[in-house]
């Protein structure tokens, strides 16, 4: 391992990385339709333009009244109200209702004036037509859902950078916000070197093999809400690769190599990624596995990732430094919540402490229980990650887990 | 509650709906380029046309030899080897390696005939511009991968049924497999019912409100693996139900109905649903909150879901039935694996026996570790999941869960 590369930690390198980013990024908005929403992310903070709901509505099949006139009823002694009329539905209630009167209300129905609470179906006899029996009382405000008590009118409901899922949408839409403002994905130029790469369409001559990582790279920057650029494969030579890095970062608003295998070509990475402006390179070498070769830099204010080539580490060590710098860039809030599944080892991992481990593991449900099995594989292969439903991380402090630990495993 | 609505557990719901599917349903297939094909369900099971790596090749940087050779070599005694050339990058290596021969090779390269091994770099010394000192022996297969030890000629790589994620895209098209067939995404009809139901672009009278369900639903199905048909909004009258329905059962291969919010709505909607073809109505009513008036139905082969109308029922039940529902139809196989984060809920939360309760909760993240925070909110009100992260689920026989119990919350 050449000297320069001081190793640091998966968490300080990236504490380094998106320090050195600029405090404000000018990430453009553009606007589009709530309802095709789904994932971008708001670049405007909303307000509600009128309460949710936007008139008191009932929360139940019954009879409005008002509560007083039903104080001490009870099936032995009801109370009885005189019934003045049906609430109909999509339409203003149309009635005031005065004392010792009662109206027919559906379940969202519009509560009456002059009425304060609901009295449910089942707690009421019909005396005669034009009258009903309540055989239990109502409080002021009982089965009634008021006016602004969901949101008031004027009160910020979603904060710019939040990212809509389906309720936000939903909730837009209940507000009448048919459009909206969102951040423009960042876009994502990936370069794929190695004089040994060649494209999947290709059949390889011997000693040749299809370029994996552009592909599997888009697919993870599409899933992290950008929007992947394939840039080419580029040969193990210095002034290809900084022709095409300074293409991409001119265009792009990141930009991923993936380096050549050999320390030559990765040597070339480097020196190409310091070339395209200061700061350059801040992270050179990350105490993980797989994945230790990787470089993180910041030129002219862009990120710029060199990957190891290998399709595994480029894989796992992108989902460590790409996701989260592309939800940065994409203007997003609070924290990312890594989803993961509780499994128990299916037998003991080593591992050498000071180097955080990601471990491969396919996930088997066994009438005993969850179990996380690590995939083998000698050399880190794509097809041991096709095997793969998630990683166990264990920690540099930790120097191997035994079998049966309960471990989290982070899905893929 | 009509005294037909015979509530059964979430589970058991499920389980009927998905057994009275036709067991072979036969969801069509289409082709699609693999490079796009992230998230879609492999209709075709793939075997390797060629191993991989299709040639053997270096892990590291070194010299290839007969291991023999190297037999017994240390510092003091090291063995001497003739460099009779180095292997270029991504062409055929071109050299036969002889006895106490080597040759140049970089991380990827190809392993030239004759030779079984590769000494790294950093374990020789250059003796002569032709000549070099081996300082460590290796053993027959050291640092080399061989010819298909990730994956064999023949070898089924992908089940039919597997959904496709950036790791099974790179190993597709590093066999050349540019093209792959898919199942097509089922299509779900949406109708959204309710006489006080307005579209988002429409200013609500006073008594109506906005329609919600169709796009959250919609933004669910999506995800899902779905393709949403928003087929309008529908009075609470029996035969207009009936005419909508039966054009998206016709046309759909899943009918989704949100229920009117009234007791008599909702009685329309399971009338409509039985009309639509045997076997009809198995489920009406399901142990849960919210959600309980449920209807699960199979008509003619398809299904049918009614849901309940308020938004919050509605997102929470289709995320419990919709989403499985879809993954069998889009072929998909193995078990879903929910997404969930380790918490300690905030506070004390109740329950009531024999029903599962979903508790939309807020995750806090603290020094003292991750908190799961109710929502509170006295109605199910669509800001009310925009205020939450996920879901706690508290199972039928338990009555309420203390502050501080360990929960894993189900994000949404």
């Amino acid at each position: 391992m050449p000297e320069f590369l001081k190793v640091v930690t998966p968490a300080e390198a990236l504490r380094r990385l998106l320090e050195a980013l600029p405090s404000e990024i000018e990430t453009p908005a553009e606007t589009t339709s709530t309802a095709d929403s789904t994932g971008r992310v708001l670049a405007q903070a909303v307000a509600a333009p009128h309460p949710l709901p936007a008139f008191a509505r009932s929360t139940v099949d019954g009879f409005a009244v008002r509560a007083a006139d039903t104080f001490g009823a009870s099936g032995s002694l009801p109370a009885y109200l005189k019934l003045v009329g049906e609430i109909p539905m999509g339409r203003e209630a149309g009635i005031d209702l005065g004392p010792s009167q009662s109206a027919l209300v559906h379940t969202g129905g519009m509560i009456p004036a002059g009425a304060n609470a609901v009295v449910m179906l089942e707690d009421t006899q019909r005396a005669r037509e034009d009258e009903i029996e309540v055989l239990k009382p109502v409080s002021v405000g009982q089965n009634v859902l008021h006016a602004g008590e969901d949101v008031e009118t004027g009160e910020f409901v979603l904060d710019s950078g939040t990212q809509l899922r389906s309720q936000e949408i939903g909730g837009l839409l209940a507000l009448g916000v048919v459009e909206i403002k969102v951040f423009r994905r960042p876009s994502v130029g990936i370069l794929s070197t190695g004089d040994e790469i060649v494209g999947p369409e290709s059949e390889p001559s011997p000693g040749q093999v299809r370029d994996v990582n552009s592909y599997t790279l888009s697919s993870l920057v599409t899933r992290a809400g950008g929007i992947p650029v394939r840039r080419g494969i580029i040969p193990d030579r210095f002034e290809a690769l900084l022709d095409a890095a300074t293409l991409s970062h001119r265009e792009d608003d990141v930009l991923i190599i993936t380096a050549g295998s050999s320390v030559s070509a990765r040597d070339i990475t480097a020196d190409v990624i310091q070339r395209l402006g200061p700061p350059g390179v801040l992270v050179h070498g990350v105490s993980i596995k797989p994945g230790k070769p990787t470089i993180l830099a910041v030129a002219e204010g862009k990120p710029v990732i060199g990957l190891p080539g290998n399709p595994v580490s480029a894989l796992i060590v992108a989902g460590l430094f790409v996701t989260p710098l592309l939800r940065r860039l994409a203007g997003m809030i609070g924290p990312q919540l890594t989803p993961t599944v509780r499994a128990r080892l299916s037998t003991n991992v080593a591992s050498i402490a000071g180097r955080e481990d990601h471990v491969p593991v396919r996930i088997v449900v066994t009438p005993e229980g969850v179990l996380a099995e690590p995939v083998y594989g000698r050399s880190n292969l794509i097809f041991t990650l096709v095997r793969a439903d998630g990683v166990v991380v264990i920690p540099p402090a930790v120097t191997g887990l035994a079998a049966n630990t309960e471990v989290e495993v982070r899905l893929m």
